[in-house]
């Protein structure tokens, strides 16, 4: 009944996908690294197989044996496991969200195909609505990052369209730039959740009324950011700002940081030769 | 020596282009114009034959007839008239930065030539200082708006180019959506003024630290932004995001509203065909 | 040893994928699509699993089904099948790679991944290579369509590497509007395969050299595209233009045209709401 | 009556600007150019103040010195001199339509305004139609280059409409790689003049029934590309494309060729630090 992620607060890591040396999955790891997330980042919610996993570049297979697997070790330590079942096959994606039902996720989210693209925001929700089905019980979000996909519909013109034909539909990551956008969706959709995805300006979707934020530093910097929201809240925004321009010019240090590479073994990217921009 | 302009706080007024119904300038307005921004809206800077004021789209002697009008009557009135002097062409650019200063103006600002375009982040910073050179006495604002000029270089990467080869430079009108670079470039240049100029999403800029904002819509929306800032201000964030999502969404009857029009005559636009977008 | 296609000439048609009405494959249709090339069109060679054919859009399981049903019904009749078996993941096309070197393919062919791109030329390289050893008996062909992928390397850059790198690489399916590319790859890299791919401009690719060209129109128009070619071979310019321009402008009849409806069932697409553009 | 230039035919070389090495016009090396053209380049037609000769980068008054300087040079031994007066400003493209009229050339031709862009396929034919009128005994062509402009619609779409709506219309500078367009256009409008833009890819243009083309390497390569063009007419095709390979391959040292170094003074760039891509 879409009832599992209550209201979704707070910061939401984008996993990585641990490999091994050898460009394998590097499934022993992952106990370790929601540990990690908890106790070092104070982060207790998770998505998976997206872009920072590179859930794209995955087989299927690869896919759903890494959803488990989070969801094995994060269930009843975490809020939440969101799982990101978008693919350019629509049967894929149907497989996925079927997958990510079975097996314990709380949620499921997707990205518009983005070879062969939707012809109107119709076709878009059409596509959107089929794969929801397929786990009806998990609330569902539209993974908005048009920058990748291409596919630039303005999510507040989607908003009512998936509200009307997705039983399931509960909310949208929204990774982009256009806070007009984002603005118009947080205030005329109060009951949705609008999770910002660009981590380099939080500090301003926050002013825009975001509640929670899904993205890749949050692995690291999870617990400053959240130090920058508090400082946010309490209306202390020159330490705000601080913090949000350390996050932006600070060189990071391996993707996991310093504290947690002591922690876990580090984390093999599988396609070295391919980046997200 | 720069100093006209001390520290430009608030909101400025890029200003419509009065024509008649033949497309001619129809100057004898611009007085009542003033008084209107000043008494109506509150707002006391105007951005001159800018983007709003479609300048591209006129003639180097258009644009000299109009700066010297601009400032004729705004002159003790307002707190400072910033000229619009970019063109295609470095000498029309240079030509007009000299016309702004020896008819009174308090600042001069240029974008980016963007048909023939500059061949890298020096070669930019060359072109205007040449511009700056033609008005040493006036703050030099460079004037960034990449999705009408196509050169994207991030502001934050020519901050430092600017300061150090401009003697005049005093800040940038930032029109782009990437908070990124705006807060990388407040954070780290903060003797610097740095004017937002995407007015749908001045909330965020304000979060990350933006004291003034340059736009079409203060010219209308001027008293009810100003109010938007004082919610800001004090916390009242909900009050603020209402605000802001007002103008995101209201439709605007007449680009100067109903009150505007009842002052003014109807402002015609030159190109009525043209379109910044 | 990527001799399977000795040197591909003239016409290949990127096949469009048979569905039912119920959006599941409609694999009985397949071999009178065969006979329906050879012997209406005169077309003998064809592209599998394309943009055409949607492949992308396609589950793994339902490619492999396609390729060795069109396996069947070519082999012995056809002068050739290229497979193609691009995809995001890399496990997916290796796999699809030595699936189509098992059922009997000429040829594979890929795209580069396009959500997460290659970072560099090499990255695209040794991507392509690890695709092109899954099945090192097969000839392997670059598929470049930077207007659906994003990945906009010149292929005359890419040439030299490919040919270094991968034993089986014998050519590109070159689906780009700039002929200087394709002229510097054809003149320079005489040995291999350059296929044009965008059939509205083919008699321009022939005036720069195309031995041969790749593209959904010859499904229906390959005679009248022969034609072309032959008028064009023997100096007779104004037929040819005549004839290419008679393609831009027509009005398709129905994607296999009126005589293709005589014979086939009318052939449905899977994802109506898709488009590549 | 738009019958100075009856039919544009061969090849029209796209001028630089002579500079001084102060940055100044060099106009005393005009005379040799033309004669160089002449007599080394055997071309006949000139394209004054277009992107190559960085018109959109000059003042309106340097623009008319030029104009001014090419007729008087040009006139009785040149066939034609087109002279571009595209602007982003219509008043000052009408002066310099006019002003080509009064000073004798032979044609005008205008691009787009590319910073506030039309708004409409009608909105640019009005646009054009002023700038025509201002200098109606002139034939008129549209400039197309919208990788600089930004101003897509395609030309087939447009043809209509200017030869309705502009009396002194008379072809198009066509600088665009899409060859379908190009073909649609001669084919359709066969009295109009459809010059070819992109010199890197005029042979494939020249199969589509180009008769015309403009573009800066035939400063230096006009002769060559002339051998070009008749292998093409008398089928020798492996031979054109070697000629039209080696103009993209070769390095060009200088822009003036090593032989026009010898008779022309360094031709200096303006504005070194622009460049049009």
């Amino acid at each position: 009944m879409a009832s599992a992620v209550r209201r979704l607060k707070g910061l939401v890591a984008a996993t990585f996908t641990p490999m091994t040396t050898m460009s394998d999955l590097n499934l022993p790891v992952i106990q370790q690294y929601v540990d990690y997330l908890i106790e070092k980042q104070n982060v207790r919610n998770i998505f998976v197989n997206g872009t920072t996993g590179e859930g794209m570049s995955l087989s299927v297979q690869e896919r759903k044996m890494l959803a488990e697997e989070w969801v094995k070790h994060a269930k009843n330590k975490m809020d939440s496991v969101m799982v990101h079942v978008g693919c350019l096959s629509l049967e894929d994606s149907k497989d996925l969200a079927a997958h990510a039902a079975s097996c314990g996720a709380d949620a499921i989210s997707a990205v518009s195909p983005s070879f062969i693209k939707p012809s109107s925001q119709d076709a878009l929700v059409m596509y959107l609505k089929e794969v929801a089905a397929a786990a009806p019980s998990l609330p569902f979000y539209y993974y908005h990052i048009p920058s990748l996909t291409g596919v630039r519909y303005q999510v507040f013109d989607l908003m009512g369209k998936m509200q009307k034909e997705i039983p399931s539909f509960r909310g949208v990551k929204f990774s982009d730039v256009n806070l007009m956008d984002f603005s118009l969706c947080i205030h005329n959709y109060k009951e949705f959740d609008l999770l910002y995805g660009v981590d380099e300006q939080l500090l301003g979707a926050l002013a825009c009324g975001a509640h929670g934020a899904v993205g890749s530093t949050y692995n690291y910097l999870g617990k400053t950011t959240y130090k920058m929201m508090a400082a946010f809240e309490k209306g202390d925004l020159l330490k705000a700002q601080e913090l949000q321009v350390l996050f932006n010019s600070g060189p990071v240090q391996g993707f996991l940081g310093t504290k947690a590479k002591m922690i876990l073994p580090p984390l093999k990217k599988k396609h070295l030769h391919l980046c997200a921009s």
